[in-house]
């Protein structure tokens, strides 16, 4: 097996057993990792590494480590790390409960950045050294390249940075999964850069592997294992109205000229109602589409399989396990539809103006001005972090944000005067829907904005306080542009801290 | 006269007065109105327009028009057309006082847009069809070749996209201006767009000149003006104080590796501490500095002058009227030196985070985890708009928000518990600073980000009140990432508008 999947001979001496490769780190230091999703996570050596630690706290030793990712990861890594205490520092995403735990206690100091800007700040130095990096490959190739899994976050980055760097070579992913990946070596120091030359989002513009000094590499672990997948909810009667009011919303587009009729490429954030989305694209008039997105759910998969997707670009995949095995299994042929890129590249402004991406994220929360917090639960709780929703919406030509209009068996609007935490400003949303309906947000004024978000998005249940409350701002003596009453603004999530309801 | 500024014979019959010119236009059209600052602002058929209005409304007749500009205007235009109340709608940002009142009061619909967008959005149709454009020209070439003024903002696209166009011909300026401009005419529809091949913020990538279709041509007005140019306030201590901490800042970058010997490009926002800031970079050590930036204000020209300062790009001049005099007087040397661009390219996240800007932008207030207002005055009313400082912070590869600690001789706190409004959110912030201090944001959870704030940017009088703050929300049963006291995070706003201080 290891003269498979680990050709060079100079590197077959260095195969180890998890606990010697984690044995290689130390109290204090910095680990870049895998992992963007469950995808690509290294699970052997961080599970010994969460021994290590349990065993250095238990005779009173410290012992913590500083953990940069590419966004999230699995039980393996942030689970088993978390539930230890193991982990001081934390960027640049965080989707595990355990983990989230500890940094709404402050046990971890944790950094939630804008995905596509990680890897040009470490390498500026802004982040301090990268001691470890702990990648996960499916092979070393006779030259060296190592080939990725289903995730290529960061990966580049912590290996050209840290001083030392651990492989886990995963013998689970089909040998067929060399060629999927796309990695560019042009973004260097700010100085040094040139135009990304992707003008669409199938073009490959890298290799297809990652390049290391074989010097560096100081341990390789041999795993055999898939990736804990995260399953999604099914998809519920609300998801499938939302996914209604958009393809409403794009026939209308396409019919009247204002977005072409294959639409531009899309990209669609994480959860069912993303799932439900593309779902209902399968059943769509829509052909020919592309996704320039980051991470590739089933959703995108379905739509690959119906022939409706002609290509996907993203940085990692999120798929259930069903999933993941058609994806493995079939890798020869699915790979010329699928690019996984670095996430500085999927994510990247410049591609994603360039190309006029419709982007599709999911929020917490919206204001009736069309404000949106998709992070912050009542404003002071960490649910996981921006990801790469403010890269996308920010330079999307038109940004889309969707949630059921209300949470908690209708305790929690959806809907509110203002929001607790801003993540996307309202010139970063131009279409808002709910189960309820679409609001249409491009070229309207606040108040115009307020009006038709109460109307189209709003659950008819807190309609009459949100009018209520638009009407005596707008009437009060301040009035002004964006009407809010101060003391007013944010007693809605007060009520629902106090009494379980929003509702009055 | 007209023979020099207006060479086509066939163009030169459409010579008309502002009056002529401005009847062409009508209640309920849209006009896309050269402007970006009081640069390039067209001025005699805005004024006859006013008069129309003006006289319709004494009759009892409606009359008002939608108005699309590249951001600032002038009295000419925006103080004229508010005075009479002309304006149904406008986009995409304000800077006069009497605009800024109609669209408080809710008589003008007021669209606040990130401005390196509008272009691309209105080709697409999201605001219609365009009825006029009216654009100020230094004259108008053998060839037909519109030569720009001090300003290109979105004329371009006004041009392209007007039934008809005005033109104001200005003979104030120096024929020597031809040369100064940069239009580019690769931003086509998503569809078509092509990499923009800007490396180096003097790179010229296009004509000099703006091209339009001469039937559309409805009219040409002869004028000889200056722009109405705004004076800043000089700069006062506090500013000296801003602009020290950053040259500390630059200096210890630069000593460390972090930032190149020669920094990034520059963005500066408008206004007098931007002034201070860059009278500072003309005693420093730094030499040979570039600018990519969007408005371009007599401390970069003083930088051009002293020779610190090798090139600066901007979307338009922002100057005092004694530097408009000389930089008109000096246009054919200073030319090789400065370059102006659409404001979709001067603003392009493309080009901004290719080049890995250092930006500095105001701020209105901040908060304790680093999210800032810089529009909306206790949330509700707009002072002018975002402007381009979106566009800039989030591409950034350093973005910097500064302002005084306080307002209103110390009723106010820049440095509140909750922002009553985000623009930019504490992702876009690695620095702040006030005249008290500068607060290195960059790798800080938000506790962290909290503390360093109130210690180093926070004034004395408010420092106790917003550590009670943090502590009380910290150590409340919510606790959380960001800890807040939702019934207090906007009582200092409140106790504003009650007391006439947040002080308590």
């Amino acid at each position: 097996m290891e003269q498979d999947r680990v050709r060079p001979l100079a590197l077959q001496r260095k195969i180890c057993n998890a606990e010697d490769a984690a044995a290689l780190i130390h109290n204090g230091m910095t680990i870049g990792s895998g992992g963007f999703t469950p995808s690509g996570t290294p699970k052997a050596v961080p599970r010994a590494l969460a021994a290590r630690i349990e065993e250095a706290h238990a005779v009173g030793q410290p012992f913590s480590v500083r953990l940069f990712t590419g966004a999230s990861t699995s039980p393996d890594l942030d689970g088993a790390l978390a539930r230890v205490n193991g982990v001081s520092f934390r960027m640049p995403y965080n989707g595990d409960a355990t983990m989230r735990g500890r940094i709404n206690a402050g046990d971890t100091a944790y950094v939630d950045l804008h995905l596509s800007k990680v890897a040009s700040w470490v390498r500026a130095g802004f982040f301090g050294k990268i001691d470890v990096a702990i990648i996960e490959a499916a092979a070393i190739l006779e030259d060296g390249g190592i080939v990725p899994t289903l995730a290529v976050g960061n990966n580049k980055t912590w290996l050209d940075m840290a001083e030392k760097v651990i492989i886990e070579v995963n013998a689970w992913h089909n040998p067929a999964i060399h060629g999927l990946h796309d990695i560019w070596n042009g973004d260097l120091h700010p100085e040094e850069r040139l135009a990304i030359p992707i003008r669409r989002p199938d073009d490959r513009i890298g290799e297809t592997v990652f390049r290391v000094d074989p010097e560096k590499i100081a341990a390789i672990v041999l795993t055999n294992e898939p990736d804990l997948n995260v399953s999604f909810r099914d998809t519920d009667e609300s998801a499938r109205q939302i996914a209604g009011h958009l393809m409403e919303f794009f026939r209308h587009e396409t019919k009247y000229g204002c977005l072409p009729p294959a639409l531009p490429p899309l990209q669609s954030g994480v959860g069912n109602v993303a799932n439900a989305v593309m779902a209902a694209f399968v059943d769509s008039p829509f052909e020919n589409l592309f996704a320039y997105t980051e991470v590739i759910q089933d959703g995108m998969l379905a739509m690959i399989h119906s022939g409706k997707m002609r290509a996907v670009s993203g940085s990692a995949f999120s798929v259930s396990s069903s999933a993941s095995e058609i994806l493995n299994r079939d890798m020869a042929s699915l790979r010329e539809k699928l690019i996984l890129r670095p996430q500085e590249i999927s994510n990247n402004p410049e591609v994603i103006r360039r190309l006029g991406c419709v982007t599709m994220n999911t929020m917490i929360e919206a204001d009736i001005y069309g404000n949106v917090n998709s992070t912050r639960l009542m404003g002071s709780r960490v649910q996981n972090g921006i990801g790469g929703s403010g890269d996308f919406a920010r330079s999307a030509h038109v940004s889309i944000f969707m949630a059921p209009s209300t949470a908690k068996a209708g305790a929690i609007s959806s809907i509110v005067p203002m929001t607790a935490h801003v993540d996307h400003i309202n010139q970063d949303v131009q279409i808002m829907v709910t189960e309820q309906g679409l609001a249409d947000l491009r070229g309207l004024s606040a108040r115009q904005r307020a009006r038709l978000i109460i109307d189209h998005c709003a659950h008819p249940d807190y309609r009459p306080m949100l009018k209520d409350y638009l009407t005596r701002a707008t009437n009060s003596p301040g009035g002004g542009e964006t009407p809010h009453l101060l003391t007013e603004s944010l007693a809605w999530h007060q009520r629902f801290l106090d009494t379980g309801t929003m509702h009055s």
